[in-house]
């Protein structure tokens, strides 16, 4: 019952039938064909399904093992997926051909993620770190940095880490300590990099030759807080001029973490300096670490999100293979009185619609945001860039957080479902779980997306983003009052978007003050996220329900379509409802938490 | 961080302020006075603290092993503490005096298994199966097994256990095939019982010096489903005329189950007569089993739903104290700008208000429900004992639920408020989780209480006593609404209880449907029992609100007063919004479960 089948077809719908494919039509993808898109999903699921999935059980068994001398050895059969993953060429997917990469569009590159992440979440952590070093080198390094570094990187003949938290220094990276001295100019345009690193995903594995570590240190000189920080580029093998590997880099695993999930993935303590210094080079300008550093974690928040969608994915393919060959009780008179599978009582199958429902609406928003993200980079026209990218910047947060929130939400329906074989973990759902539980935290915490929504994002251009996706929903709520075969579906979704606009107006207007706006912003920014993410998913299940049936009134049979109405029915009708009561939780105001004293 | 502080305070609240030592009055309580109460629960506290609570993450981590002879070892310490808790007369504060138990009232028993389940769910398990045991046999054992067994089960000196689950009957016991073959006369009036049962909580372990086995089996000529099934006694050590212990009988822990969580608590899987046979007693009437069964199952319950609790306040203790401690970011200006725990962050202080709020809450409605217990037991008005009966009724499939799904979702944002430090296992947050996620699954999955409310429950007297309910919630909305100091508590709570009897007459109406009438109670059961907690937990937080406001008012400034009004003010206004949504789930209809294929 533990396997994973990569959801090419869900995959398809949406980007064939809700998208249209409208990244195609950007400049710079005219090469890239919808026959192309869908050879490279069906080989995506290939490798997901056949060489990825098969390991997840055995990688979460074993997990990682840390030597005398700081290696690490990764799960038994994980450096071999990783090396079929990096010679099929997979890395380079989304990135840009002058980097080396195939230049695919981001929603192409994702729903390849979103089967990775379902196949191997452990392990799919690997390459998103890598692509989040590539992002920022190629954003924000020399061109001797790029020379040297970037195409092994692409190719995940090496891969990359983000070293940010030390112990001191989490959610507030202000604090971070380590230090970085300049060399003497005798020895080169370099620094000795001190300091201890903690929750380094992928920091020390061997399944590549070499690591690039991307690290946030402070100069001797450096004022305090974040603009005293700046980014460092430290390897793990110091890099010949010919290229080749030279020396080991004074940087070594101190200890990997004993976590709830993701047992695959390596988390590692990272010692630099333990002896003359790690040797590291500046990336980008002094002082602006923490921005370059974010350029890198906005499209790495996306991808926690899509990472979330494809465990959800996996949870959904559990759940519903065991309710359909589990036999416990009878059905109703009215439907026979017969032994039957447990899919057959309706309080199962409300569970088993909830995370179909929940996980097609939240696939269809991560791939709407990255549609946005393709459109932000690749449009001709400069408006459409900004306004893409404003959407986008809006959606981002909601796709990390209400993703992994509900990932975890699902993956625990799917315990459910399964009974007590459940809470058993060779039936393999407990994993789905223990896994899910990292996305709401790493990447930003989901309450540091929801600062960054409902306070930056929001308030910076007067919620104009969101409005104007918004007067989209509003359209859509419209389209579907004119369907007569999706009656209801308009009000609910229109009433949604009233909800979160009235919200969107407490937000804005008690975030203006001058004394409490941050306090408002902090005690409003969860339930309004929620919200958000709710009224947009329903957004996006209306257009699935008006797309399916249109395929229906053109005389298609395919159950598939018969299906997508009644997810979006489930969505819009009976999961909406649930979010939307997040509105009254704003309108009750802030005075209980304001006044809550926590040490009583 | 990881410790437990039994909450006596809170549960003394409860007792003495909401519940106003109501059982105390009953016929039978006449020498347990507050005082003794209060003794009781200081007494249980230092064992749950000091004894009980140092071994949570240890026994966590050990697990229990099984001996090649079927033999199970349980963690270290385990042994100890159980036997203090035997000692110290705790397994018998319940039960009572006649069957050499203390006779204490069901609220202070569900007071003190409170902090025991807080201090180590998985240790608690034991005795909670024992006290089953105990019911049963009291309630339908014959006079001679009673004298054998009886008094030892109370001492806690042996423990008992439930025998239901066989791998093709879970949910659906009528599928149970276990035999129980009758003895040639010569032999004696007992049987010879042939199966394999999974899932035995506590099945074998070395805490005690014999376990009793309850087990459900079928004689060979019993009819085929429920009337079937009898109940059988089988000692894991047959007893001698003189009480002494004599051979071993023949069943035989067969494997351990490899669970998410409660890793302390052996879950076995028993075989019976893999020799000659188990020798087993037949325990009431030949058929009935599941009707015995189930008359220790509805106290299991309650019990099931007071461990979530106790897990719940355990994740509070936790994440109060992390929130306290850990330093990371700055308050705003408006309050001074400075370095400060994250405890000062609102949008943290939403996690832990939300946290306490809800465990508050469900702590109340247990215990109310207790009282019920105990009135339907001990008063002398045979119109009240009904009444107190079928409250507790109702209730009973809302705390076990509620409490449970409650206490999963507190126990994971335990987690979240800790940050990264939550999902490393060393921290302890996470077991807390891991934990939790078995108490929606075992006696009777929350589907299956659903299902017992909204169908048996409901159905049974046309509403009426959750209708009475109603009542008292209504009156204390009016209550509330003559409070100045509790402005619009009043209000919400009413309109939660208009929202709970609109979705009862859509349950009831379309419940008594002769065809449609069980899926409609399946389709509405899970969304009808979420309502129906979230309006009957806020209705407690009114009372709560009330009686803290009364004291406040009266002059006293214990900041724990004040924090009882934030607590209830925070369940009435921002989360029982969220339980309300479900009116619109279930007046959304059926339909699309209906429609929905699964295997699409």
């Amino acid at each position: 019952m533990n396997y994973y089948a990569a959801p090419v077809r869900d995959l398809r719908f949406v980007l064939e039938e809700l998208l249209e494919h409208r990244s195609l039509a950007l400049p710079g993808f005219e090469e890239t064909s919808p026959d192309l898109v869908e050879a490279v999903l069906e080989e995506a699921a290939k490798l997901a399904g056949d060489v990825w999935g098969p390991l997840n059980a055995s990688g979460d068994h074993q997990g990682c093992q840390r030597q005398e001398n700081g290696d690490v050895m990764t799960p038994k059969g994980f450096k071999d997926a990783y090396q079929a993953y990096a010679e099929g060429g997979w890395n380079g997917i989304g990135v840009s051909e002058e980097l080396g990469g195939q230049g695919l569009p981001e929603v192409v590159a994702s729903s390849v993620q979103e089967m990775l992440h379902g196949a191997n979440m452990a392990l799919g952590l690997c390459p998103m770190l890598t692509a989040g070093a590539i992002e920022a080198l190629s954003h924000h390094g020399s061109d001797e940095l790029k020379s040297v570094y970037l195409s092994k990187l692409v190719e995940g003949a090496w891969t990359g880490t983000m070293n940010l938290t030390e112990s001191q220094a989490g959610s507030d990276l202000s604090q971070v300590r380590t230090r970085a001295i300049p060399c003497e100019e005798a020895e080169g345009d370099h620094y000795r990099v001190f300091g201890q690193k903690i929750y380094i995903t992928w920091g020390e594995h061997d399944c590549a030759e070499n690591i690039i570590h991307l690290v946030l240190a402070r100069k001797p000189d450096a004022p305090q807080g974040n603009k005293g920080i700046s980014l460092f580029l430290v390897p793990k093998f110091l890099v010949n001029a010919d290229g080749s590997l030279g020396e080991r880099n004074d940087v070594v695993c101190a200890s990997i973490e004993h976590k709830l999930g993701i047992h695959g993935s390596p988390t590692c303590t990272l010692s630099f300096g333990e002896k003359d210094g790690a040797i590291g080079y500046l990336v980008g300008q002094e002082g602006r670490g923490l921005n370059h550093m974010f350029t890198m974690m906005n499209e790495a928040r996306h991808k926690v999100g899509i990472q979330g969608i494809g465990v959800a994915e996996r949870a959904c393919q559990h759940a519903f293979a065991y309710a359909q060959d589990r036999v416990q009780g009878k059905t109703p008179k009215s439907r026979g009185g017969k032994d039957c599978t447990i899919s057959d009582h309706l309080d199962v199958r409300r569970m088993l619609l909830s995370m179909r429902s929940r996980t097609d609406a939240l696939r269809a928003l991560a791939l709407y945001c990255a549609a946005e993200l393709d459109t932000a980079r690749r449009s001709a026209d400069e408006g459409e860039r900004q306004t893409a990218q404003a959407r986008a910047d809006v959606l981002i947060p909601v796709v990390k957080s209400f993703s992994t929130d509900q990932a975890v939400e699902i993956a625990s329906l799917g315990i459910q479902v399964h009974g007590g074989m459940g809470y058993v973990e060779e039936t393999g759902a407990a994993q789905l779980l223990r896994d899910a539980r990292i996305a709401p935290i790493y990447e930003g915490t989901n309450g540091i997306q929801a600062l960054d929504l409902a306070g930056r994002k929001l308030q910076r251009d007067d919620g104009a983003a969101l409005s104007g996706l918004l007067d989209d929903v509003e359209t859509t709520a419209r389209e579907l009052d004119e369907n007569a075969a999706l009656s209801g579906l308009g009000q609910s979704l229109a009433a949604g978007a009233d909800d979160l606009r009235a919200a969107m107006a407490i937000v804005l207007g008690q975030g203006k003050d001058p004394d409490n706006g941050p306090d408002a912003v902090q005690a409003y920014a969860t339930p309004f996220l929620n919200l958000a993410g709710h009224v947009l998913c329903a957004w996006q299940m209306g257009q699935s329900a008006l797309k399916a049936q249109a395929a229906l009134d053109n005389g298609s049979n395919d159950p598939f379509y018969r299906s997508k109405t009644l997810s979006a029915d489930y969505a819009i009708k009976q999961w909406l409802p649930v979010g939307r009561a997040q509105r009254a939780v704003i309108e009750a105001g802030m005075q209980s938490l304001s006044a809550f004293d926590v040490s009583v």
